[in-house]
């Protein structure tokens, strides 16, 4: 996906965002990040930077980093057999996070879908996460975030992570 | 169970180590933190300190605060009806954690319990955590942890947290 440079050049990103978070990580930890361009290309428009602690069964752990005005595309998690989807608690730890969930939509909102992917961006109420502010999404709920100019770091606490059943609004991704 | 003179101190110990580890509050959780003593009166010794982030029918994240040399004491999280018991990973933020687990037992273990309560410590299996380890307990299993000498800070991804269903080793221990 990324040249040994870009590679390089977004952990460095990754860590010194991590570090303004005072977040810890373990050397496998640093040498596993994982860098979601969601099949666009695109990354510093659409992408997403990862660590995930722990995904079991139940529960599942990660943090989140986002480049300055990085966004996650537009998805929700479906239920898969009798399951319930994916619930998601999001907690800003660095920078400012501009969330998108449905619901009445902002009126002037912060954050402006990647230019040319206006139309896979639907759902516009507004939450905005500072350090130490959260939210906790609803299975299935249709969502999309992206940073603030100085980048972000978001923990999520979820129940079982499965990427691959994730549904996006713009047919195009793939997870 | 603390006086208000009490409770500002351990307070103040509380916020210390949270900064300690980088973790940005609000006021509304720092106004908020549980102290648990265990019914036992001897908070420093026995007991914990704890921010709930969420906990829901299914997921559950906490942020917990050991004073130097403080003991969280042994317990399991027994199933409730057709549902697993708590599955929870520790992942130690700031100072050194202590962690015992039944299994091998330690030949020389870096902590011992709270004076006059060593019949109630079984586990022997020790997990030492410094700051980015983790580590995943199995529901069920009975476990206890001890901060090292600085105190310590642990975060806590888990199922859902029914602290009144814990089965602790000591009965004369009330959650």
């Amino acid at each position: 996906m990324f040249t040994t440079e870009q590679k390089d050049y977004y952990s460095q990103q990754a860590l010194s965002n991590f570090a303004k978070a005072g977040i810890v990580l373990t050397e496998d930890e640093k040498n596993n990040i994982e860098f979601a361009d969601f099949g666009l290309g695109e990354f510093e428009e659409t992408g997403l930077i990862l660590i995930t602690y722990v995904n079991t069964t139940r529960v599942c752990a990660k943090e989140l980093v986002l480049l300055p005005r990085q966004t996650c595309p537009e998805h929700r998690h479906p239920s898969i057999g009798s399951e319930p989807g994916k619930e998601e608690t999001f907690r800003c730890r660095y920078g400012v996070v501009y969330l998108y969930v449905s619901g009445i939509p902002a009126v002037n909102p912060h954050a402006a879908p990647p230019q040319g992917r206006e139309a896979y961006y639907t759902a516009w109420h507004e939450i905005v996460l500072k350090p130490g502010q959260q939210y906790t999404l609803q299975p299935d709920t249709l969502h999309w975030f992206q940073a603030g100019p100085e980048g972000a770091v978001v923990s999520e606490f979820s129940t079982t992570s499965r990427d691959a059943a994730d549904i996006f609004t713009d047919g195009g991704i793939i997870r």
